[in-house]
């Protein structure tokens, strides 16, 4: 069981161009898992689906989310997208504010916030409130200013060699996907 | 199953000096299980031990070996480091080499090919020779040139914002370890 007491809860943004963001975040679960963490995810993109990702987590117990349905960011009404991502983000802030969590991952967040269907400073302000425990973990691309600017630990992934761009290889079931 | 015929097996480099190589890693593996890979991880600096990410991996059936036990390449004597290196080292290009695997990873070789206690030529032989279909997953600081140049995915973590750093707040466990 986590030692609550002693624990600081970090904000944890993984963001840049380069693979291996979501993979962190799903690693993190794995680190924080095998000290009995109680875990919630919010797939802010990705569509309730049988990826790889989401077989093991259900698997190891934990709760998955997937806010992606019809959520497209690609919609010609903007208006719908916006109010999908809202409606999202208000689950995931209900999660971070009930205590019900160790830690909560919102996967795929920074796209939301960087298409600008979500303003960061409503993210902010619930992170500011949340329970002083509790971690978040934070991915996507293009993580804004001010959410860098709050979070604790940051890592850019940065791009130095991919697949499909060095050798033309496509995306690998199993390792993309 | 995963379908080996169609399968191009990528060698996937994490490093760089921020967090979330071996979280990568770890993630890697989960979305991997989820198609039913065959996975063999090998730790090369941690000692086996009860970390959080070992218990999860364990609790999923994956194989984990830790050959750090002993190796602290902090040893007086180098000669030993390169020893246990290299002895480490036989047993994971075995398995690479035995079919068994859909997945390798290599957690921190690249620590050890930057401390010169193992040569980046011995590994790259082993990696042009491996099975197709088999994912060489490979992660630490201080990639060599010759093994980015040689492997498919690279991605450099870069840290942008540490918490130690930033606002003095210690490693947090089911976080970092």
């Amino acid at each position: 069981m986590p030692a609550e007491k002693s624990r600081i809860g970090l904000t944890i943004v993984f963001t840049g161009e380069g693979k291996g963001k979501t993979s962190a975040a799903l690693g993190t679960i794995v680190r924080a898992l095998g000290h009995g963490f109680r875990i919630k995810v919010y797939q802010f993109i990705k569509t309730p689906s049988k990826t790889g990702e989401q077989r093991t987590l259900k698997r190891l117990g934990v709760e998955v989310e997937s806010l992606g349905k019809g959520f497209t960011w690609r919609n010609k009404d903007r208006d719908e997208d916006i109010d999908l991502a809202r409606k999202g983000w208000e689950k995931a802030a209900a999660a971070i504010k009930s205590g019900k969590y160790d830690m909560v991952v919102l996967d795929e967040l920074n796209y939301v916030l960087d298409y600008g269907f979500l303003k960061s400073h409503s993210v902010i302000k619930v992170l500011e409130a949340k329970p002083e425990a509790l971690h978040v973990v934070i991915t996507g691309r293009g993580a804004p200013g001010e959410l860098v600017d709050f979070a604790d630990l940051v890592t850019e992934m940065k791009m130095v060699k991919h697949p499909y761009h060095s050798k033309g290889i496509k995306a690998q079931e199993g390792v993309e996907f």
